[in-house]
């Protein structure tokens, strides 16, 4: 890999040139009538096993599996989408190598494999990642932040920006909740002091609990 | 915040400077006599805690606190660093805003407060993040992974640069491998297969399970 990340320290305008180069992959979506919703959290907060409930639901409600689309992004393998993949749906798989974060760019090239006329949903995974996503928004039309229980009860405080860009967000595994002593009540409370306009779900993917409700957060609201 | 991550094509030089400054580092520590562990790995991991039980062991091994050093990497907070100051430790905290990892500037500032004379070892707890800090050796003798089973057992297969780069690696959380569903063999045969040369130690920060072996593990070795 002769790829490298560097620091360097810019101006405002680069962020807003990346919102602007989302904003218009947003006007795309809407112009097809597709809703995209990105999901963004560290490795295993349990984003894919989210995503293929939320998936399962939509089948049981009457949407076509070729109408839903599923974007994920990795840095080395295409576990992920292999899974979401049997379910049917559109499903792109993008490698960034040692890159850490999606970019619009790498979603315009994993658009061109999808046909858009047929989509209505679009789920977007980002790379399992807790810090830079935020910084690099996509044009989803909701940006949903998973967190487990079990990386414990501080990572909405340890991850301020991160937390208060989401529009969405989700406590999940909450199945381990007791198992691994964490305070539900606390974490929640944690990350509406954050961010208090964002619905916030309780999760488990495993059981399946909340997920009916995250899907009518997602779709209804 | 004016900082951005820029993503350009670099040459090999790029990293061979990045390994020239750890290792110049590493020769600084080593004058003085100090052994450095690297902990890197995903949020939540468990990072910290097994730090902190680690520190538990040396002094109880008769280590004095101020042979002992901590520099925390942390994105926002000061919570870990706080943590661990309370073994009465030297500690340093460096808050890199939204970088996602610590580079070898950020530890020659670091080791300005701490008194080098002192030390005999030095933990080093990078950012949160199971995929940059791979990239970016900070020139400690000892770069430990630590991944915990509640990420799920793919996570050495997902993350094969960071697993093979690592000199040992740890699989934590062990006591709640069962409520996660996760076979412990399996992630250990995927840990092997990517890095064949790593002691890999099982561990529970909490119950405190295996965390001597892993003591003995970095500084006996």
């Amino acid at each position: 890999m002769d790829r490298r990340v560097v620091e360097v320290d810019v101006g405002r305008s680069v962020y807003e040139a990346n919102k602007r180069l989302a904003d218009e992959f947003r006007m795309l979506l809407d112009s097809y009538g597709v809703r995209a919703y990105e999901f963004m959290g560290s490795p295993g907060s349990g984003k894919t096993s989210l995503i293929e409930r939320l998936i399962g639901i939509a089948l049981n409600n009457g949407y076509e599996a070729s109408s839903i689309g599923y974007i994920g992004g990795d840095v080395a393998t295409s576990l992920d989408t292999e899974r979401v993949s049997k379910h049917g749906v559109q499903h792109v798989q993008i490698n960034t190598g040692n890159i850490c974060h999606l970019e619009v760019p790498h979603i315009y090239q994993a658009v061109e494999k999808l046909d858009l006329r047929r989509l209505k949903m679009l789920f977007i995974e980002n790379v399992g990642n807790l810090i830079c996503p935020a910084n690099f928004p996509l044009g989803a039309h909701r940006r949903v932040l998973v967190v487990s229980v079990a990386e414990g009860e501080d990572k909405f405080v340890k991850h301020p920006l991160t937390t208060r860009l989401a529009d969405v967000i989700v406590i999940n595994k909450v199945d381990l909740a007791s198992a691994a002593y964490v305070d539900l009540d606390k974490m929640e409370r944690d990350a509406r002091s954050l961010n208090p306009r964002a619905p916030i779900v309780r999760t488990s993917a495993r059981t399946g609990e909340g997920v009916d409700k995250l899907y009518h957060v997602l779709l209804g609201g």
